[in-house]
């Protein structure tokens, strides 16, 4: 449960740039197509993963220093829930070309806007953060890294030897003044084996790669014309347009052919490669509740079981058992390590351990053309 | 799965008894207080436990030949499910009085209207059978020990050492020329323990009791006078008046004070001490469906694991799954042995080897207050 939003002074010239998307299938049936984990409260706050990243970062940016950039067919769903967001901040994808695409539009759009040097700080829309103060002292040594001409990352503390996330391997320190902890990148690496996580853990130089990256417009795109030339051209026509009636012809001519490439493989990689990447630790909380396992354990965290009505759901020998209501009592009886999800027209029952096989169930509902439950 | 029913000829003189009642527990969610097993299709043949119970007695009754006695809030619900059935011949309790009263005032309403030598035989209205042949077979040689003037129990031919039934332990021959499988009763016994079921089973001499006994109406109702006469007197006097305008009076008079007990224990295990209790083996299909674990070995036999809708369900990893629907899509993933029931205000996830828990499932909803969901 994220603490008592601090009052904090807004960083000057600093944006964040929140990609709203990805079609997960690992918390389905809670999350849909149609209803992403982004536009849900996951945690019992009352706030959705996305009112709750906006509301971590509209303190380091300031009134008006938020890009949303979402698939088209969520931006209505996205304005509703952000009033304090600017419907121009809310920049609706056609299609989803990945998080190259994404982030380098919002890129591109504060270059035209606001200058290259404008610094902007990209930000998941639904990973869970606790610990703001740290969240802002690294955000803060991110923007001090990014003015010093780096691409920087957050790289998390890891607290185990997780198989669920990539890592970030870090070096020597940075050495610049006002990011005394930002070290440079030595290397990416995929989602590890057990083994190899282990090792990763003991030597301490790895965190977990949160796919927060922070850099000038400028830099950011002059990397990508390095890397992609035709992705940095294309989001910068689409930028220049973007604020004027030729929006969506630009949109329609250009956006289909955009590489479709995350931003890890365009930028991070090869620029980290090069000694441009650095990563300042991040030593707050952080969760992608990449399935009903992680959500179980970050629930379980805030001293609850059930997403929901906890008054609706009996335990009896399944005292651990995570249960997701929906206005129906759910009673588990004898399953320690359960999982049912209720919603008004799927019920999902599985186990933690089995957490990750729920993308089968949705694969299997497409295949019997079910698309109306996906 | 019931086979087609074999015409067979009417047994000149035979009544049957269906007591419709019992609170069981056991197949929450889906039987409640208010919706009772015997009126479900738990079998997936379209026709109620209640229903069939009637479609395998009536040939043998022939027709306005079966009383069916059933709590007054279930009258109407059981007549309108029974349309071959009298309104006369339901008869409604005003309260639960057990099974010796039950059974007691149909066989004093039969000594009222056709004499005491008219020959009843009671059958649960929420069992099911297969094997319609060999039922009808059991019951003529029952009907003929109970025109020997003896209290006939059928024995069902035990097929493993099962601890949730109770057992007739079969001796000498009984020597009735029309009861030629039939044998006195040495006793019966209370469900035993794992180890004497297997001993039991071992003999060959034990059967399991399934609750069905046939006598004259007069030889039950003289063992009741013997035995309790206060109760054989009470279902007397409410018969005698039951199809006349003082009826209600009577009952209201009669009814709350008469013993509660189980008709095993009134009749049947003194009247076998004394000698006066024949056992008829039936070597029929048989089962109580007790409670899920039951119910999912039933449907097996039957090639499903569904109870409602299997297109809607899906299972991964959990291919014995017992899924009862209604309405929702239903995934497993990742359990075998699950138990999942899903009720438009209740769901309930256990697995077969905790099916006998789920009355504490019930207990607790109670303790909460939650009457609605019982």
């Amino acid at each position: 449960m994220p603490g008592p939003l601090i009052p904090v002074a807004p960083i000057e010239g600093f944006h964040a740039v929140v990609p709203a998307g990805g079609a997960g299938t690992r918390l389905w049936p809670l999350s849909r197509a149609g209803r992403p984990k982004f536009l849900l409260d996951l945690t019992g706050s009352g706030r959705t993963l996305l009112q709750a990243t906006i509301d971590r970062l509209l303190p380091l940016t300031g009134p008006g220093g938020v890009l949303v950039v979402t698939g088209a067919t969520h931006a209505e769903a996205v304005r509703a829930q952000l009033p304090e967001v600017g419907a121009d901040d809310v920049l609706p994808e056609p299609s989803p070309r990945d998080s190259m695409a994404a982030i380098g539009l919002a890129a591109a759009v504060l270059e035209h806007r606001h200058g290259g040097d404008a610094v902007l700080g990209s930000f998941a829309a639904d990973h869970v953060i606790t610990g703001h103060d740290e969240f802002a002292r690294a955000v803060r040594e991110g923007v001090a890294a990014a003015r010093a001409g780096y691409v920087a990352t957050i790289g998390i503390e890891a607290t185990e030897p997780s198989t669920a996330f990539g890592y970030v391997h870090a070096g020597a320190s940075l050495g610049v003044a006002d990011a005394p902890s930002a070290r440079h990148v030595v290397g990416f690496t995929e989602k590890p084996d057990a083994a190899t996580a282990a090792q990763y853990l003991a030597t301490g130089e790895y965190r977990w790669n949160a796919g927060m990256f922070l850099s000038q417009a400028g830099v950011l795109l002059d990397h990508l014309a390095d890397q992609i030339p035709p992705l940095a051209a294309g989001v910068r026509r689409i930028a220049a347009a973007w604020d004027t009636p030729a929006r969506d012809d630009e949109l329609a001519a250009s956006w289909p052919g955009l590489t479709k490439i995350a931003i890890d493989h365009a930028i991070a990689e090869p620029v980290a490669a090069a000694g441009g990447v650095a990563v300042v630790p991040g030593g707050f909380g952080w969760d992608d509740i990449g399935d009903f396992a992680s959500l179980a354990t970050l629930l379980a965290s805030s001293g609850t079981r059930t997403l929901g009505h906890d008054e609706e759901v009996l335990r009896i020998g399944a005292d651990d058992a995570l249960v997701v209501t929906s206005g129906r009592t759910v009673s588990v009886v004898g399953l320690a390590g359960a999982v049912v999800v209720d919603t008004p027209d799927a019920v999902l029952v599985t186990t933690r351990a089995h957490a990750q096989s729920v993308k089968a169930a949705v694969d299997s509902w497409r295949a019997a053309g079910r698309e109306d439950l996906l």
